[in-house]
């Protein structure tokens, strides 16, 4: 791999997300040809903001290779309650672990952490920025329930302006040629348009609609999201916008039967569990294939085990990062790092904010 | 066995509890033999309410067996807090572990959880209702220690009215020849009568006293409890009931030479600290063969290792229980399902709830 | 060994600490020769107030051993909220586990513990009174780094009056010979007599100052230690004496090209982060020695396999410890045990609290 740490799925090329793909198939089919390939070897999940459901797939991933696993799951009970801050809990983390996930609510963590960390590191998810290995469990699916990753006419319905692993799925199947993709919610929710850029620079196309049982006929895929109420500002403008996508049995009976019904979890109301029994359902199976999606990462990552201790001394810009949930905000010791993208415009280096100087 | 899952004791047929009962000595008399019988195998621990005492022991089980662990002991901690259904929970788990040990505040999650789940599960106690590998570790206990299952005078003392040890362990005991029990209480927390037509419809007998010490002589095994706090709806309530039934070195005067006595922990001030270093104390090791037992009974379970993901439908009843500790009462989507038992009665298949239609 | 549990330091022989710091090293060239070592063996750390550091370095060293962790970081969420007395956890989960460490806010824990466990004991701090394998981590970075433990010119910065780690280590190091302490710290935070006491009783010396500036070019290592906040009765008391010494690249001007730097971590503002990047700071690298050191610790401890499950019953005094923080005030059924030193002097078996008769 070129890279030691995945921060963001990009940070694979498409080669390298294919031979991973490749890899969790061949773990898949034989499961007990990798029960020791990772014998000795510690996995540490830095869970900064309980997250169980990820956290248990990770952990599950490591045991299933042969390995071992330490971690946390809750701030209060760890040394960042005494005043630690990141980079000397991940330098020392990363003296006994040989590879860690971090999760954290603030933007641009987990690069944050790859700056200091002596082991590889996976970003388990960083606020409402990057979650990789979701991504990387809804793309082995779609490999493996529909046997290719182009020429797919995939229906995306729910929270598409927030959810950030709707915006992640986007950017990854847009690097396949000849991928449809249905945006399907109301006006308000709509995919912002940094992301319709990506889609237009591509080999893809993309129609937005705003009915689910409409949309429903032509996609071979429908990726259901839950509304987060977390992302609204008042409990008001969440009750308007919650419940207008629900997917049920009536709705269904417009879907193709080979239509695959995938969703992130954890789900709220908008699947009926009635759709539970429909053979579509897909979206327990798929954190089956996010579990062998990480342990082929995990895996791969692992063949990187050169361990470097001292940290690296990056240079700093003297202007600091303006998006108030930047993880730069509370750990002040980082560096200011910026790429230029055009006149006056400074992208962060930790949580992609737009700074204009 | 007969049974997928082991949400009640009576779940395994007479043959199956000896079985187990043999298995865990050969594990106790062999335990090198038993390293990694259950390697590349993983339990996950579910408590949604927290017991370390018993998810220790869970653990313990599995770690000596080889295999590995993964779970929660905070609800707080997990997707349950974004609003996740049981339901999702288990079917999710279950594609990660191969096998699960729940423990729920609710009375009949583990046969909720029972209805989703891929893989094997067991019930680590349900609310007030079961607790099935409690009265494993007592009959493991008494098999060892007695050289027998029959033929025991069995004095049981304390809270006989809530405590569903006690309940549990006498259902179980009633299965085996001549067995007679002495039951040890106040009149407030005397045992109910459906147990009482438990031992008179079977080979046992038992009488009821109000004594400790006046019992005391004539008891092979003392099975003493705890006084719950909770149970009772009144601090007073609780005061006047505790502490009325102490076991000291005074009382054990008066016992047999060969006496066992069992709890089954934690204890408050029900035994003095001065019995423990009596020989007849053995609730200290009796969680030990609680060890073995679940290690049995984990080992005998997985042989049954087929998955199965697809959820099955279940036809569901109008009416629904009226317990308000049935796990249906939150979880909604849960099939109403019942037994008759004659007139207007039904029996909730969940927590054994009486219903009157 | 001649002792099963290691409650403090001294527990260890000047032979068999050297004996461990052999080991740690021996684990260090050559990890693959210790991958199985600890097979079938499981470490149960009890922790009762939270301490993600320790806790996680005595995990990493047991599953780098190749055995398995058990355990609890959080009192809330065990046995222990239902009234459960130290002796009954401690003689319960002896029978789980093969070796328990355990970390409690009572000074003496570690030593009730020791009295009741049927395997051996390792104290992980038990409030400010000690924390043994923080003082074999300092001593096996110091071998590493320095090649020996004697002649070595050590000074100690920060609070040397609450500081356990710091008197541990001049305890330690004081049995080797010709070490010098420079003590560098305000009047109100040196040193307590008792220390320069020992001290004046071997073969090394100490002097005391209050610059650190002027004390760094005769420094061959470097100990620094955090201001504890809760170790202070206000904020003002604190606020005074924190940052009076911190360590920057100004200050580092003066030292030698090969002192080394040490902190037993986390750290707050008494390094400055640019030190991080100079090559004598070890601070990182001291937590893996301490990962080595512990295992080096626990594989020989459980070199003594002898599970004794029946607790001694011990002579108990008339008096009682009066140290506030003592285990024996909470746990009311531990027998008192002292030594007389001199006149009317009695010592606390315990948390080693001087008491007039």
């Amino acid at each position: 791999m070129k890279n030691k740490h995945v921060v963001d799925l990009t940070d694979l090329s498409h080669r390298e997300l294919m031979d991973i793909i490749s890899l969790a198939n061949d773990i898949k089919a034989k499961p007990d040809d990798y029960l020791d390939v990772c014998r000795g070897k510690i996995l540490a999940t830095l869970f900064y903001e309980p997250s169980t459901r990820t956290q248990m797939s990770f952990q599950t991933a490591m045991l299933r290779l042969g390995g071992s696993i330490i971690g946390f799951d809750n701030p209060q009970n760890s040394s960042v309650a005494k005043g630690e801050n990141l980079k000397d809990t991940v330098s020392v983390i990363g003296g006994y672990a040989d590879i860690i996930a971090i999760r954290h609510p603030g933007e641009g963590t987990a690069a944050a952490a790859a700056m200091y960390s002596p082991v590889p590191v996976i970003n388990a998810g960083d606020g409402g920025h990057l979650h990789p290995t979701q991504t990387l469990t809804d793309v082995v699916t779609l490999y493996n329930e529909m046997g290719r990753l182009d020429n797919l006419c995939i229906g995306l319905c729910g929270d598409l302006k927030n959810g950030r692993t709707v915006h992640s799925l986007i950017k990854t199947m847009s690097t396949f040629k000849k991928n449809r993709f249905v945006l399907i919610s109301t006006p308000e929710l709509s995919v912002p348009q940094y992301i319709k850029d990506v889609i237009n620079a591509s080999e893809c196309d993309y129609t937005e609609v705003t009915s689910l049982a409409e949309a429903m006929p032509e996609l071979d895929v429908l990726y259901m999201t839950r509304i987060q109420r977390e992302r609204f500002t008042s409990e008001e403008e969440y009750q308007k916008q919650n419940g207008v996508f629900v997917l049920d049995k009536e709705k269904l009976r417009y879907a193709k039967k080979t239509m695959k019904i995938l969703h992130p979890l954890p789900r709220v109301d908008e699947i009926d569990v009635e759709v539970d029994y429909d053979e579509r359902a897909k979206y327990y199976i798929q954190t089956v294939y996010g579990m062998y999606g990480r342990m082929a990462l995990i895996l791969t990552m692992l063949k990187n085990d050169e361990r470097v201790f001292a940290p690296r001394i990056m240079p700093t810009h003297p202007f600091r990062c303006s998006n108030p949930r930047c993880i730069t905000k509370s750990e002040k010791y980082l560096p200011a790092v910026f790429t230029e993208v055009g006149g006056d415009m400074l992208l962060c280096r930790y949580c992609d904010g737009r700074n204009l100087i």
